[in-house]
């Protein structure tokens, strides 16, 4: 991580030229925008949450994963298909990440194609870039919640996609998103590697979060070498198409083999990975055996909708993990952190997470006075400080994401 | 953990009389507050935190213990010996106190005496209840930073006790703070025996928190059976003095029948155990066993003041010590962690941390509105919304501590 003092970061027909430590006489003629005493670094990039649960996030942290989806999850989720609620709640979701320091994301709807189109709607407003996915579930309880069958889910899905592209939004893509193996039967399954291959889409999942869900995946799919074998079974595991899979907390060797040959970004969900009691997955393992990961808020198993916060929970959950399960495996320093937060899963949306030139132009601008940093701080503190302390809460001022300014 | 809505909290003549209904007629007297639509709830106990190290926290989150110590820690702290520079420092921690959920503190200052007594004139005047140590080190570096000897070390404190006891202060006294066995020779700690003592003083100090630790005592006092038999030698554990241990996450079985049996409380410190690497303490086998435990934040190893944030970061640890260490060690539920970080702590100044009737009133009153709950989130969870969303940054509109309005 490089941090650069009294620098210019030039962004030029949307994007990044560099940074210097005077402007170049080329982009002479580009606007100057003063960011004196500020913070100006790269937007983060929340690979993987839930928009339909910001409504009850801080909440319902009473359960594990399989217990925690039918008491607190579902209940919440059958409410988007009423279209009013939907519209309320996606308009605080929004609200909310375009103050954020989140620049993209990507993010899971509920079931319901008419609420996620207005979540895409919401989005497409909000300036962020994200990818948003109808979920597909036709195999859970409550049966409400449940898609009718695989065929009408395959069907919905197919128009949910038609009508996200009709509305040719610039910054808001569908993506293909099956809850995860249990809520999925085969014959969906099938159809949606059919509906990503036909409209080239990415994939989002959960994958090995829980080891009971773990389990039941194996009796489902009994021919399965691993769970994500499942997905890729039908298509829906990296290779050809960009795919991110939450979690991977309890990947088997195999499985973590499977993630990396197919080239497919893992989501690390650390608050969530608490708050459920999933346990920690190895981050350091898998950057050295060159997996992409990124990192991800996870609301509302995820407490925080704070990249921020999340940055901070993976170094922490990083050092348990040093500490109590394998000393070998080296603690995330804070400038890999930063970077799992950003370059990390920006690889996802292409050249995205960094100043480098020719990366597009995604930044927040943060005003950490709030922190009370004192004139002799060095800059790398007020770094780690607006971060430890979540200064991004009310701190961000300025934000650019795709080279476009929002604020 | 009772929540009663629409209720009436009664204190009279500075001590809580319980909560009511409606107001009982021989309380028809009494000022009424109206805190319509505030959460009202005991205010929290930081058991072990490190006033100095305000200035630097969330920042040099880079080590472990040791060296933690002697590369960020070590040099601020000699910076008290500066009065100016304690003013200041210490103006800005009592005020962020004062601010902040907490009611009762123990807290350590430096071993600078001047200093230290200034951090003491500062919390009185914040309205909080507190304990205030200068902290004794006569074998440490840099030099500059220990005490010259263990006889002038003893000599200082003394009249820094005397001094303080002199200032007739109501709400913050003295307490015995050798910084940790390493830190303290023989002679010395022998001394703060005598002192405690002469003195009828508490004690605070560390134990057991990092496992090179440990081993360092093991050298420097092979005789003893395990860490906190050192302390229990000199008179510094328990018994007819309250004591609190901070960390207690390496405790040998024995260390832990000792902690018991002398009734010591354990200060326990989730955000400085993940930042420093040290581990999870077992807290729901000392909860089962017996042991007193209360929750602290550990400014600066610990990286918020916050309490509202220890109390979910205990939540969180001791969800993943069930899943990685020992599943039969239920995780701690939101009431028992709330429990900690009121009653659990507040033992140690005596009834304090309940609403009940006969303990010393201590409340702060919470604006939960920055977390928009929306009219029908009900009242427990938007509790636990409060908590996991830090909204005691900003939040608290009302305290008071020991029966006295502070703001």
């Amino acid at each position: 991580m490089e941090i650069r003092e009294n620098a210019f970061v030039v962004c030029e027909a949307g994007v990044c030229r560099g940074v210097f430590d005077a402007v170049p006489e080329r982009y002479g003629a580009l606007e100057v925008i003063d960011c004196e005493n500020l913070l100006v670094m790269p937007g983060m990039v929340d690979l993987h949450t839930h928009a339909p649960q910001y409504a009850f996030c801080g909440t319902g942290m009473d359960y594990e994963l399989l217990t925690w989806l039918i008491r607190v999850t579902f209940p919440e989720e059958l409410k988007y298909a009423d279209a009013e609620y939907a519209a309320a709640a996606y308009d605080r979701f929004a609200q909310m990440m375009a103050r954020s320091a989140t620049t993209r994301a990507v993010i899971f709807g509920t079931r319901h194609a008419e609420a996620t189109l207005m979540l895409m709607d919401r989005m497409e407003k909000s300036g962020l870039v994200s990818y948003v996915g109808k979920v597909n579930m036709d195999r859970c309880d409550p049966k409400a919640l449940a898609e009718p069958s695989a065929a009408e889910a395959a069907a919905d899905t197919r128009r949910f996609i038609e009508e996200s592209l009709r509305r040719e939004y610039r910054h808001t893509k569908p993506i293909v998103t099956p809850r995860f193996v249990p809520s999925c039967s085969d014959q969906l399954m099938a159809a949606l590697g059919e509906l990503r291959r036909t409209y080239g889409l990415p994939v989002q999942s959960h994958l090995s979060e829980n080891p009971d869900e773990v389990e039941l995946v194996r009796e489902l799919a009994p021919w399965s070498a691993f769970y994500g074998d499942v997905y890729d079974h039908y298509g829906l595991f990296g290779g050809d198409c960009n795919t991110v899979m939450a979690h991977c907390v309890h990947s088997t060797p195999q499985e973590v083999q499977r993630l990396r040959d197919n080239g497919v970004w893992v989501a690390h969900c650390p608050s969530s990975n608490m708050n459920l009691s999933s346990g920690i997955a190895p981050i350091r393992r898998y950057m050295e055996q060159g997996l992409r990961v990124g990192l991800a808020t996870d609301v509302a198993a995820g407490t925080s909708p704070s990249m921020f916060r999340a940055t901070t929970d993976a170094i922490q959950l990083s050092k348990l993990y040093q500490r109590c399960m394998d000393g070998n495996a080296r603690a995330l320093t804070f400038p890999e952190s930063f970077y799992l937060a950003t370059k990390g899963g920006g690889s996802f949306f292409g050249r995205v997470g960094s100043f480098e030139e020719g990366y597009a132009f995604d930044a927040v601008v943060l005003d950490d006075s709030a922190g009370a940093p004192g004139e002799a701080m060095p800059v790398q503190e007020r770094l780690q400080r607006a971060f430890y302390w979540e200064l991004d809460r009310n701190g961000i001022v300025m934000k650019f994401a795709d080279g476009e300014r929002i604020f």
